[in-house]
C-alpha cells in the first residue's frame, strides 16, 4: 500500500485490499447534525454562500461515517447564478430559476465572470475545509455538467419532459450551442478555480444525460464534457482526477467509454460488471441503489457485498448509483460502511 | 408483398418496402376530437368503461393519421381494479390508488377474477372496434407488465422515487413475489381474455422498468414478463405476436435478448442501431423521442430519416420512444406520418 489516500490511489487504477467509499450528497438532509445547521442558515442558498457553515456540513459525513473523500457542499446552481441566473430555492417545489433561458437575446443576460469574485465564498469554503481535513481524506469539488445545467437555466426548475429543453436542443440547435459554449466556459473557470483553492479531484454531475437521444447526447453531453475535462486538465495538476457521472449512462455504454475522465460514476440501473466488460480499463464509480438503504441495513449489505464481488474492489470507487435521500435510515449507512470496511480483495 | 397487414408483417420479420407506424398512447389528449369525447364521459375512468366512446377515440388517430396498427383504449390500472384496487384519477395528479398494498395482510384484498366479468367493457370494446376496423389494420391489446402494475399498486400513484416499492421488493422480496406472481396470473387472463375478443397482438407496457437494479430486475420484470408471455402463447394462437415495452432497457440491453417477445420496444434513449447488433434477430420497435415532436416538423423528419437510415426499415415497427405527450403539434405528427410513408427500403 503507498501513501497515497485510497480515493486518490483508486482513481489512478492502483492496487487496494478494499475500495474507497463516498456517497453522493453525503453532507445533506439524511443527517440531522446537518438539518439544524440548515435551519440556522436560513435559506439553502444562505448555507451555500456561507463559507463556515460549508466546512461544516462538509466535515459532518466524514466525522460521523469515516467516508474516503470529502465533497464540497455547494449547489450546482451556484455557478448559474454566477452566470446571471436568479435562483430560489421555494420550500417543497426545488429551485427555481425567475428568468430562463429562452431566445437568442437572453444571451445578453448571461455572462461568464470571473468565478473568485462572482462567488467566492465557494472557493473560501474550500480552503478552510482544506484546513481541517486530515490528509488521508481528499476533498472533491464539482460543478454540474454543462447539460444539465442548461436543463435548469432553459427550462427555469426542475420538469418532468424538460420540454423548453428539449425544444432548444432539438429544434434550435444552433442557439442551444451558444448557451453551453458560454456555460462550459464558465464551468472550466469555476472548476479551474476550485482545484487552484484546494480541491483534489473534479466530478461533473450530468443528471439530467438521459433525457436525450444518442445523437443529441453526443452533442450535448459528449462534447461539452469532454472540451470541460481537457481544458481543467491543461490549466491544472495531472494529479487531480476527473469524474464523470451520468444518470442514465447505461443507454450511452457503447460511448461512454469516448469521456475523457479518469473515473466514470454509473447508475444503478447498469450492471458494474458489464460496465467493466464494456469500459476496459476505466476506473468505475458506483453504483449502489440509494433506494437500496430504504430497504434496511440487511437488505444494504446483501447489494453492496454483491457490487463488491463483481469488482473485486479494483479499479472501483465505491458509491451510490445517485445522491443519497432524504429519508435514508443511519442503520444502512452503517451497514454500507461496515460491509466495504470489511472487504478484502482476493 | 404479402397481403398480411404490415404491421404483422413486421412482427413476423418480413421484408417490406417501408415499416409500418403506429404511435404510444396515439389516441390521446393531443387531438381536439378525443378531448371532446374525454370532456363528454365526464371522468377519465367513465370513459375506459364506455366501450362505445372507447371504440370511437381508438379509431380517431387511425382516420386522422392512417396508422398501421390500432391500439386499444383503455388503462393500465383497470386490470388494478378488476383485482380490487380502488383507482380514482384526480385531475392534474395522475391515478390514484386509494388502498395500496403495504403488507402480507393486503393479500386478502386483492384477486384473480374471470375479467371478463370484472371488466366486461375492455372486451365488449375490443370486439366493437374489430367490426368498424379494416382489415389492413390490426388491433393491439395491451395490459401494464407485472411490475410496472405493481409499482402502482404499492405506491397508490406515480411517484419520483417509488420508495414503498423498492422497499418492497428490496426488503422483503418473498412478499413481493406473492403480489407479483398474483398479478401476473390476472395479467395472463386479462390478456388472453383480450385476444379472444379479438385483439391481434399484445403489448405489455414495463414503463417503471428503469426504477431497478440488474437482479432485482431479473426478478420482478424479467422473469414475470417471461411467464406472461409464455402462458398467453399456450392459450391463444401463435398468430399474435407479443411486444414487450421497457423504459430504461438500455441499461438492461444485453439481458433484454432474454425477454420471450417477438417485438422489442425501446425508449428514445437507446441507439436503435446498437440495439440491433445486440438483439440480432430481434424485430424492434421505437424510437423516436415524443419530445422531438415539440420541436417541429423539420426537425420531427430529420430525426425521423436518421431513424429510418439505421434500420432500413427492416424487423422495425416505427413508433415513438414512450407514449405521445399531450402538447404535441399535428404539423409535427403529420411530418412523422409523411417521413415513414415516403420511406423506401434500399
Amino acid at each position: 500500500m503507498s501513501d497515497t489516500p485510497r480515493f486518490l490511489a483508486a482513481c489512478r487504477g492502483e492496487r487496494l485490499d478494499r475500495p474507497p467509499l463516498w456517497l453522493m450528497r453525503q453532507a445533506g438532509r439524511y443527517m440531522p447534525e446537518y438539518q439544524k445547521v440548515r435551519e440556522a442558515a436560513g435559506s439553502f442558498m444562505n448555507l451555500c454562500r456561507t463559507p463556515d457553515l460549508c466546512v461544516e456540513v462538509t466535515m459532518q459525513p466524514i466525522k460521523r461515517f469515516g467516508f474516503d473523500a470529502a465533497i464540497l457542499f455547494s449547489d450546482i446552481l451556484v455557478p448559474a447564478e454566477a452566470m446571471g441566473a436568479e435562483v430560489e430555492f421555494v420550500t417543497g417545489e426545488g429551485p427555481k430559476i425567475r428568468n430562463p433561458f429562452r431566445t437568442e437575446a437572453d444571451l445578453e443576460r448571461f455572462h461568464s465572470p470571473d468565478p473568485r469574485e462572482a462567488a467566492p465564498y465557494v472557493f473560501e469554503a474550500i480552503r478552510g475545509i482544506r484546513e481541517v481535513l486530515g490528509s488521508e481524506t481528499p476533498l472533491i469539488g464539482f460543478v454540474g455538467a454543462p447539460f444539465t445545467l442548461m436543463c435548469y437555466m432553459v427550462e427555469g426548475g426542475g420538469s418532468k419532459n424538460f420540454e423548453h429543453t428539449k425544444e432548444l436542443v432539438l429544434g434550435r440547435p444552433e442557439l442551444a450551442d451558444k448557451l453551453i459554449d458560454l456555460i462550459t466556459t464558465y464551468s472550466i473557470e469555476h472548476a479551474v478555480a476550485e482545484i487552484e483553492a484546494g480541491a483534489q479531484a473534479i466530478q461533473l454531475f450530468d443528471t439530467w444525460a438521459e433525457l436525450l437521444s444518442p445523437p443529441a447526447w453526443r452533442r450535448f453531453c459528449l462534447a461539452p464534457a469532454n472540451r470541460f475535462f481537457r481544458e481543467v486538465r491543461a490549466r491544472t495538476s495531472d494529479a487531480v482526477p476527473r469524474i464523470y457521472f451520468s444518470k442514465g449512462g447505461g443507454a450511452q455504454l457503447a460511448d461512454l467509454g469516448e469521456i475523457e475522465s479518469e473515473v466514470l460514476s454509473i447508475d444503478w440501473r447498469l450492471d458494474i460488471g458489464r460496465a467493466r466488460e464494456a469500459l476496459p480499463g476505466r476506473v468505475l464509480q458506483g453504483n449502489l441503489d440509494p433506494l437500496n438503504l430504504y430497504a434496511g441495513p440487511e437488505a444494504t449489505k446483501r447489494r453492496t457485498n454483491e457490487i463488491l464481488a463483481q469488482t473485486n474492489g479494483q479499479q472501483h470507487v465505491f458509491n451510490l448509483g445517485h445522491g443519497i435521500l432524504p429519508k435514508t435510515p443511519h442503520e444502512s449507512v452503517d451497514a454500507l460502511v461496515e460491509a466495504v470496511h470489511n472487504f478484502r480483495a482476493e
